[in-house]
């Protein structure tokens, strides 16, 4: 079989002939970036192939790369077979460099009031008088009826008893005990809090004595390799059995690394560690338990499951103690998961008696309004582009992405991730340009491009080379391939304004929806928060100008950072939340968007760029 | 590697040079006889080799083979090893020929009450304005709050459901959903029921609607290969977890056989069987969990637990529905497992109000005796002798074993299985033959085989060339060569007669001292009952006139049959009984014999061959 080396990583690995080099870098544990599950539209998936690079491009490749790079050996991994030995160089992706999200940024703290209680005993020796079975000894000696034990922590337990003097420690979770520790261990309890991403997973060790976040982890979502939108990952499980496995496996393989690399930081014995809480969509959740999700696809978009789910850790082979207990925080709706529960438990929304609305803009948005004493919830099918996909120059938040633009004295001024060379547009880069450009004037309120042709006067002649016809409509350059660290002009697009368009048309025609059925008014709101790593760096007076938000004093609007990673680690620090979370889906009423036509009016007016 | 053939059986098997021939025997799945785990005292292991047989006999085979049986090639399998490609032959174990014992032949009756319960039921289909989970949806027509689902049945549930037109039936037991099936499979609820015997394994398939046996099936317990005994046992598992797992893989490959063998008699589907219960003594409880049971061999005897364990199939790995529910019945002390609780259960002794004791002879005995209210038990260590372990020529019950020896008209009569030619001596025929030899007076009270040439006039002249010096004393040629099926002599030694002593003095003495615990005499017992296979076939008389009974009149000793076997049966079938056998180890007292002086005088007494 022939062998295919990845540069600058160096992983090698053997693969049939005729394999894609998309498939083989997913085969060799590499993330190559990529938003159409190898279709070869979005043009993400770019690779240098070393040696002879004497190849007939696609269609796909002649759309997504110029004739110079496709000389020099550029390549779109989708598109090329492995036909020999090949060296294959991979753009590096600085996943490591994502920005820095508040911990805790919610508006509650976290209170340690774990689920897991760990109790020392000392317990008398057997004797032929006292014949009592070792397990029904430490149960006698733990005083709480009902107890149960896994046979795995059962099986060495005679021996761990003898030749620890009979003193040990048993880890309790409800009626169950959970692991059986040699000597006094009751200063070692911790768990780790999952937000699992479409895109992003991100893990935290928390001390569940004084409930304290001890280290934090992320890497992207390997899933991603089959499509980086969840509709994508659904047809994919859909295909049968082996592929919802496959989606499966790469999810509990992240979070196992993101354990692993939790643990190293801070030296925690893995088998200390007792709990795991995650949140995510539903889709998510239903990958994560191996439950196929294809009826969330089609109307009428019907989990399997709404209840929280808790399994043992060994069940789905995830590496804290194997005993340990996971639960995935319930979902809503079909669009509607943990992820919003977790958001609803950082905010207080549930507890909080004014009115208030939060956006979580991740791959998907879901919306939140607390009035009156109800809590009403929905998602909007916004797409992913604010966090970049879809989008000609989009990419996540990493070292390189244009994350601020400003027009100022008659020119745009950008700001890069760590002051790099410009790689990209990420979200909140995308929609400072769009206001920076309606600023400027180079944008129509319908969403249009002005045409310099048509209307010379309105263009300055700073701009004139910039604003240029494209391939698919006007374009505006945004850094020239002189100054980017691409070797290319870095754009956007007519097609990216109409991405941005229909993605905050759909979040603001939902936000007024579920104001219309709480019965107020965007006026009557006291706070509006917005979740997610988004949301914190979003600009609120860009938000504002592009209409994203309905008009509001921008002291109203707060970001409140990863809200919902923030309440998987205050559902995971305390059993009084933990059930709180778990009791949630009753009490929100879940909106279906889907089929109102009044939602179909306020979208479409709400595309529009100017200030409603 | 050397390959090794198993001849009439035709298994191969390549094993390493060196490997013994029992360990390949046992590596190709042949079940070769033996009790000493290898060690070469027993003699059992014999195989014949054929081809080159020029080999130098060991001191065990020697002592275990005639010189014409080494010339022809007969040796130990435990003694020889592989050194090249071998053909063996193996002498053919008749375990098909299991004399049968009695279905149910306890006191009570299998009653229709089965712990999982099937509930058919037609959902409504989702739409969007009810877009209730599939999950929630089940419950929501199941009505029965707490319910539980495993992630292996609700993985594939979202299709079964649509492909089902919305029409399912879940299997409940207890808070859980054990299953959840297409269309209505009500008719269809079964269980099976296991008696996990040191030396046999027996199951029945229960067809649980209606509380009836609809298959039964045994084999030999292939952990035979690591000794015949119980201590063998517990010493090879305490050589490290690989042991313990060897042990454990030997029982539920052995109960998977069984498994799989109903369900070929009967058609029944796997998934359709969800319960096993089972009984076996501690050691065997202990070996079938993969827990540690080390500390069962030396005093205090203590198990690693006595509850009843409950376990899902797929953690064991047995072939019932994966879900199914395992449970194994408690043990009440380290040498009274849940086999004593199903003898209690069959007998109905927990129930009944008049005095009566139980034994149950099986590898090892244990004694339960019902007095004044009270349950008191007991185990003995009366050895394997009375299933033909320890016995020159002993053997299990099966075709060819003399089970029956009469002194008539100055003859001893013999009686074989299937009418066989006799291959060796049973339990049954080692009592009955001990009680012919009394009759004839050839042995003494002390135990001793009457001397011929100090008592010439004690031997009658057709009994002077049977009754012979051997290697360890005087023996007694039951068959002589010519009309045996080995084509050797078949003798009692009078070693078997210290075993028998030994043996029968100690069930004895145990059952005095529960006596005497009860404050009740022998002549108070209403009734005497006798479980086990073994049970069922011991000739009362013999058994007062060796002494293994105090004297009773023969119609207050009652054969019950598998008693233990029948208890598993019925707490399988009856959940009301299921409780009353969880419940039970609370309510018996535990007497451990080993440590008590009265128990040691009233033995020494107790192993004379008089009626005591």
């Amino acid at each position: 079989m022939p062998k295919v080396k990845f540069t600058p990583q160096n992983k090698d690995i053997d693969v049939e002939a005729g394999t894609n080099l998309l498939q083989a870098a997913n085969q060799a544990g590499m993330y190559i970036e990529g938003d159409c599950a190898g279709r070869g539209t979005c043009g993400k998936c770019r690779i240098k192939i070393t040696g002879d690079v004497n190849f007939s491009p696609t269609a796909a490749e002649e759309k997504h790369l110029s004739s110079n790079e496709l000389e020099s050996g550029w390549a779109l991994a989708c598109q090329r077979t492995v036909d020999r030995d090949m060296i294959i160089e991979v753009p590096i992706q600085k996943d490591a460099h994502l920005r820095k999200t508040t911990l805790a940024g919610g508006v509650e703290e976290l209170v340690a009031d774990p689920v897991v209680e760990k109790v020392a005993v000392k317990l008398s020796r057997p004797a032929v008088n006292d014949q009592t079975a070792d397990l029904e000894r430490l149960l006698g000696h733990l005083e709480r009826p009902g107890l149960a034990v896994e046979l795995r922590d059962l099986s060495g337990f005679p021996s761990l008893l003898r030749e620890n003097s009979y003193s040990v420690t048993a880890a309790l979770a409800g009626n169950k005990i959970v692991s059986i520790e040699p000597g006094d261990t009751t200063d070692q309890n911790y768990g780790v809090a999952f937000d699992i991403g479409t895109t992003t997973i991100m893990g935290s060790l928390i001390d569940l004595k004084t409930a304290s976040v001890i280290a934090v982890a992320a890497s992207t979502n390997p899933q991603n390799a089959f499509g980086a939108d969840v509709i994508s990952r659904i047809t994919h499980a859909s295909g049968g059995k082996e592929n919802l496995k496959q989606l499966q496996d790469k999810v509990i393989e992240a979070v196992n690394m993101i354990i692993k690399d939790l643990l190293k930081q801070t030296r925690v014995a893995r088998d200390r560690v007792y709990e795991l809480v995650a949140v995510g969509n539903t889709t998510m959740s239903h990958l994560f338990m191996g439950v196929d999700p294809t009826y969330l696809a089609p109307a009428p978009f019907v989990p399997a499951y709404s209840r929280a789910l808790e399994v043992e850790a060994a069940e789905l082979g995830l590496k804290i103690n194997p005993s340990g207990r996971i639960t995935f925080l319930p979902n809503i709706a079909g669009y509607v998961g943990s992820d919003t529960i977790g958001v609803i438990l950082a905010t207080g929304m549930d507890l909080r008696k004014d009115n208030c609305a939060a956006i979580d803009i991740g791959t998907n948005g879901e919306l939140v309004v607390a009035a009156n004493g109800r809590l009403m919830a929905c998602s909007t099918a916004a797409g992913p582009a604010f966090e970049g996909a879809q989008i000609k120059h989009g990419m996540r938040a990493a070292a390189g992405a244009i994350e601020a633009c400003d027009y100022l004295e008659g020119e745009i001024k950008l700001g890069m991730i760590d002051d790099a060379r410009a790689i990209g547009i990420c979200g909140s880069g995308l929609i400072d340009a769009a206001a920076a450009l309606l600023d400027a004037g180079l944008i129509e309120p319908s969403g249009r491009f002005v045409n310099p042709e048509d209307n010379p006067e309105k263009v300055p002649d700073n701009f004139k080379e910039r604003l240029r016809q494209g391939k698919g409509g006007f374009e505006f350059v945004l850094v020239p391939a002189k100054e980017s660290d691409t070797g290319e002009d870095i754009v956007l697009t007519q097609g990216d304004l109409r991405e941005l368009q229909l993605a905050k048309g759909a979040i603001y025609a939902g936000l007024m929806i579920l104001l219309k059925e709480a019965g107020i008014k965007a006026d009557d709101l006291d706070q509006v928060l917005l979740a997610g790593a988004f949301g914190n760096y979003v600009r609120k007076e860009s938000a504002l100008t592009i209409g994203l938000l309905p008009p509001l004093p921008p002291d109203k609007i707060v970001a409140v950072g990863n809200a919902a990673g923030d309440g998987s680690k205050m559902a995971l620090a305390s059993k009084v939340i933990r059930e709180r979370a778990i009791a949630l889906p009753d009490k929100v009423e879940h909106l279906e968007l889907s089929t109102r036509s009044d939602f179909q009016d306020i979208f479409i007016d709400a595309m529009a760029f100017q200030k409603i």
